[in-house]
């Protein structure tokens, strides 16, 4: 066991002050010390900005010297409290913001070198300008830095076809818990020299080091996209839509977004600004989109798929994008979907992933699960059905309120997340462990996989600096 | 420091003869004491072959008491002398050919469930039978086992579309050096649940754990398939042909194989019944493929970009199979390229990669770099050009041998690698690290890399037993 951390002291605060420059050492604001869902609130001595990765890794190592916790911060949109430290003695935060610049874009190599402060937009958009796609894309995009997307592997609505934050990954430059600097900036497809690193830090939270820039993959930006609202029947009948289109569009299909009417219902009630696409919905909607090069003749062949889905039952009302502005349209209903939930106020909140052959039963044991539990309790299922990745929430009785199902909420998580166990799923597909899913690791990972974890992080973190708290508790 | 390893006494052989049962251990074959490229000759006292999961937790656990040495074996096709160990105490060959078992298929989730002892090509036979595709191929496929294509991070011919090893692995299973087994046999595509075990794993030749099964993606099978022969003028040509292809055919594109004329000569050469397309090929040939679903018109797409290509000097005399014996024909072209290398006798062989856009000058600099060296030396460079991955071999002037080369080997095998590490590449882009370029990896690795793999090494097998001398040294 390492030896507790400390309160950074005056001196640490000095040293830093003088390492980071002016700015290079301010108050928190309201920003550092919360997290989006509210559900906890940090504490910190100071918030570190470092300009580049020279000053980042000299912070590290000032911490590292003086026994001081680090929480690093990209944009704070994570779900699962990875970037508040509620616990211990004070952190210090260490902002990516400053590091904000793109490096370099190359469209024969199809690679982007993007600093970990980089808006997630912002790099959307150096793509776009250059007639290139960097496909990660999330509800949080105009906020969330991609130093956060790595460290936490952000998944999003485009993985069905493009993969996960890791899969985008060529190369990464990262501080490590001793200021040493990882230079991993390779532009390679290939490279099987030693360990991977890369994905060992991506998906790590900070705990193992501090990503400060990346290497990405480009790709082709679809020539042609075509998208539809389709009504299905149950979510047997989803799955099954989705295998007939994968068989009928193969990779071209980048969008397979699954809702339950109860999110759509929840939306006209918070959020009637936002249009259904059909003004009183079946029980399941789903959003499909696909793309595909110059000349692939996409639309005729998306068509006609559908129209076999319609024949054969799988697909029911179907309502195919005519203009850009139609196709947005069906994207800003998926997207409010989070926001409408927020505003009726979730009792449980989960980021599931199932293999995809489970999920209906899973849907109908989870919704049985609930009910046994208490009859009110409204669920709401929706995600990213292509991966198997579910966000099931639950929501009070129409006319109570959330402070009414207090008491119930740790039994929820308990039942919900045994039945995703007992499934061969995951408690996190998407947001992470961060701090509010520790208990999960330790509940259902492997315990092969838990020793090695700790292991590895008293082999890289020796003095447990690094995020403290996270991950492993 | 760990301490030293043993060898194995005659109390280890006999609790490890009771624990893995009548065949479970026997006296090592030819095969288990060399590798493809004759370069390395091992020692072993004997060869163990576990029958399942538990005999290799119970071999590892009994081994590592007794602080002995453990090289796990697959099919033997490495080509980096990850498998034999020709140094130190005589170690036990691990074999994991018994574990040969597949455990499951679903078409749903499209995951099929491995042991690590499968041949490679019974399993792609396996996902065929089932109408999909499990798209990793190579040429030594025959007699490759997947738990060794693993734990190199395997490559191959279809790498552009599908990814490298790593990228079809959903989970693992393997035994760490403890002798504790994890259990990561997930299905989902969406699981950020703690640190990347399973990443870590794969590429690391063995050395930090023993693979015994893995869940595999598997995809569609192309419904069409088209397949050419195109002469292109230079390198610089051949890469602005697979940019042009990559934007009329996106994802479609899975294979571009690159050759440069004395390969197809040195093919002439020594096996002249693999008849090559063009019978006087031009400076650069390369091989295109390309697949898509049901309905997608492919070919006349892949006809149509390739025309345009002819028509603005990216392709010269283009070659489009008509059949599936056509096809076949130009790709045992591609494939015979190894063995008639092999035949001639190469001087040094180097498995490079390079940022596309590199890879141009890094041809020209190399031929003059080989040429400084010694005139007579020719070079035959072919490979994965897609993925940046270049196959540079050096053959003895023609009317002399290799052993007139010998003196040459290390100058060129240096002054090819520091120009490789010059242009950003890589001194190993698929075949590893093994105990053949261990030396590579301290010259030209990224020292904060190679210190946490250090670290991690130590971490994860404490003594030291798992394939030692490998990756690390």
């Amino acid at each position: 066991m390492p030896e507790p951390l400390r309160a950074p002291g005056p001196d640490l605060l000095a040293a830093l002050e003088a390492a980071l420059g002016p700015g290079g050492v301010v108050p928190p604001e309201p920003r550092h010390l919360e997290e989006p869902r509210g559900r906890f609130h940090g504490t910190a001595a100071a918030v570190l900005r470092p300009a580049d990765t020279e000053a980042v890794a000299t912070a590290v190592r000032l911490c590292a010297a003086a026994r001081v916790g680090i929480v690093p911060y990209g944009g704070g949109t994570g779900l699962v409290c990875g970037q508040v430290r509620p616990e211990g003695p004070p952190a210090l935060i260490l902002s990516l913001e400053r590091l904000d610049r793109i490096r370099a874009l190359d469209t024969t190599d199809n690679v982007i070198v993007a600093e970990a402060g980089v808006v997630l937009a912002d790099l959307q958009s150096a793509a776009t300008a250059a007639d290139r796609l960097f496909p990660l894309s999330l509800a949080a995009e105009g906020t969330a830095r991609i130093g956060g997307n790595l460290a936490t592997n952000a998944g999003g609505v485009n993985v069905l076809r493009y993969g996960n934050a890791r899969d985008l990954a060529l190369g990464l430059e990262a501080v490590l818990a001793d200021g040493s600097v990882h230079h991993g900036l390779r532009r390679l497809r290939k490279d099987n020299t030693g360990y991977d690193l890369r994905h060992l830090l991506i998906g790590s939270e900070g705990t193992l080091g501090v990503i400060t820039a990346a290497s990405l993959r480009l790709f082709p930006r679809p020539a042609e996209t075509a998208t539809a609202w389709v009504e299905t029947a149950d979510p047997a009948t989803a799955l099954a839509l989705l295998q007939h289109l994968q068989d009928r569009l193969g990779e071209t299909l980048s969008g397979f977004e699954i809702m339950a009417r109860r999110g759509l219902d929840f939306l006209a009630e918070k959020l009637p600004q936002v249009a259904r696409p059909i003004a009183d919905p079946g029980p399941w909607s789903v959003l499909v989109e696909a793309g595909a090069g110059h000349g692939a003749g996409l639309g005729p062949r998306f068509e006609a798929a559908l129209a076999d889905a319609i024949e054969t039952g799988l697909a029911g009302e179907t309502l195919i994008a005519q203009n850009t502005a139609q196709r947005d349209a069906f994207w800003r209903v998926r997207e409010s979907i989070p926001e409408a939930n927020r505003l009726i106020g979730a009792v449980t909140s989960h980021d599931l992933s199932l293999p995809l052959s489970q999920i209906p039963a899973f849907i109908a044991r989870a919704d049985a699960t609930l009910a046994a539990i208490d009859p009110g309790l409204r669920a709401n299922a929706f995600g990213h059905l292509g991966d198997g990745n579910l966000h099931y929430n639950t929501f009070p009785a129409a006319g109570r309120n959330r402070a009414e199902h207090d008491h119930q909420r740790a039994r929820i998580t308990e039942c919900l997340h045994d039945l995703v166990d007992s499934f061969g799923g995951s408690v996190s597909a998407e947001h992470g462990i961060g701090r509010l899913k520790t208990g999960d690791l330790v509940r259902y990972g492997d315990p092969a996989k838990l020793a090695a974890m700790r292991a590895i992080k008293a082999a890289l973190d020796p003095h447990g600096i690094l995020n403290p708290g996270a991950v492993l508790g």
